[in-house]
């Protein structure tokens, strides 16, 4: 089995810049990092290019030692790899999906959550996996919004990134999808002809956007939804954090 | 105006203690760290005992040299002070309010969440931020939830916190009050006998306890609920996030 100690081994370097989206874009490749991730790959059946695991991780399932695509790493080289503080030793690499650039083969019989320029990782993690519960489709991550590999998304998704489609897109492409297939695209901004998310009677399928936590969606998207929807804020609070209201919309609207 | 630079200061060396419970119950006070929740402090008349701000940030507010409760810091005191990594450069010292501890004024009219042996300070503050958008009287801190005064649940809280009536107790006791005022206390736990909470027809006033992000609810807490209720998971997410769950079941229960 191939071992790996140095941070000045080309692989390694190659590794770390898989924490950028241009690392990703230009290797066609991402890191998963920690068992949970890795086992919900095996799981989900997705192709591991290669394991990258320390000797002490390597202990706990020496089966591995078997497999032609596991490479030994040092505890030195897993911390620089990993974007954690303390990295459990343990990354899958894996080839980026065509499909998540394939618009023509979605799933349009169930609802999508359409992220419109969202910047907060841990947002967009907990946002996918309550898709997930909610029973959607997929969710479109659109231009602007935080790659789907970034990995403290990746991260927060916990898993659920393998259970319903992720797609990057253009969110008008996708508005143009949903409605050819007579679903209604909603979106989320109070306005004076929005209305009230009990009094929405959604079908089967829909599109709902969620914008950017600070300025909300964009004006251009926005200028396309079929109907705007709003949750009555009753107290004091300025407004909901975007996962949780996304969190009401979903389970609100699709039940 | 007094000014400290030293962070040999004791004035300083008692405000870093401020950033734990035993710092805080000593000295009796906490800090709020930003303008933001400076600025909320003020509107809701919170007594600020002493503001300590940089000459930065002094600029920008030249009238509150008049104050003799200002204390100008240095960048370095306001860096050491401070729990985040850039912090704006001004603070409040606010005394702890009796009735936090307080069970015998509480507003039982509206609905309250119970937070048993919550462990996220970001969990935290997102839930009472959302009780506050639901309507919500007020959030009982139960014994073993990070506190209130936490300064990371305090950023999250983003000036809910004065907003709605929060407390520090026994939930036992806060289920005793809640039954005696004839609110059904629920509780959020999958099992036989839990209904969905779509099928909940909840009264005026509740209580709804959330428990603990690994574990759930305490068997003590749960044999004491009027019921328990569920949020149906239609995908293959394992479990959603507590402060997604809390925000389902707050908009769902009550509107």
């Amino acid at each position: 089995m191939e071992k790996i100690n140095s941070l000045q081994n080309a692989h390694v370097k190659a590794w770390k810049k898989l924490q950028t989206k241009k690392g990703r874009k230009q290797q066609e490749q991402y890191l998963l990092d920690g068992w949970h991730l890795v086992n919900e790959a095996v799981k989900a059946k997705v192709a591991i290019k290669t394991l990258l695991i320390t000797a002490k991780q390597l202990e706990t399932k020496p089966d591995l030692t078997k497999f032609p695509a596991v490479i030994e790493i040092s505890e030195e080289v897993a911390s620089h790899i990993s974007a954690t503080v303390t990295p459990q030793g343990v990354f899958a690499v894996i080839v980026l999906s065509e499909r998540e650039d394939d618009l023509t083969q979605l799933d349009l019989s169930r609802p999508w959550l359409l992220l419109d320029n969202v910047q907060d990782p841990g947002n967009i993690g907990t946002m996918v996996r309550t898709a997930d519960a909610a029973g959607f489709a997929g969710v479109a991550f659109g231009t602007g919004t935080v790659d789907i590999h970034q990995p403290k998304v990746e991260r927060s998704m916990q898993g659920s990134q393998f259970h319903l489609q992720l797609i990057n897109t253009d969110l008008n492409v996708m508005i143009d999808q949903l409605q050819a297939a007579n679903a209604p695209v909603y979106g989320s901004e109070l306005n004076p002809q929005a209305a009230q998310y009990l009094d929405i009677d959604a079908p089967a399928s829909f599109g709902l956007i969620m914008g950017n936590e600070g300025n909300g969606m964009s004006r251009e998207l926005l200028a396309r939804t079929d109907k705007n929807i709003y949750i009555p804020i009753k107290g004091r609070a300025e407004s909901l954090n975007v996962a949780i209201a996304a969190g009401i919309l979903m389970f609100g609207l699709y039940h």
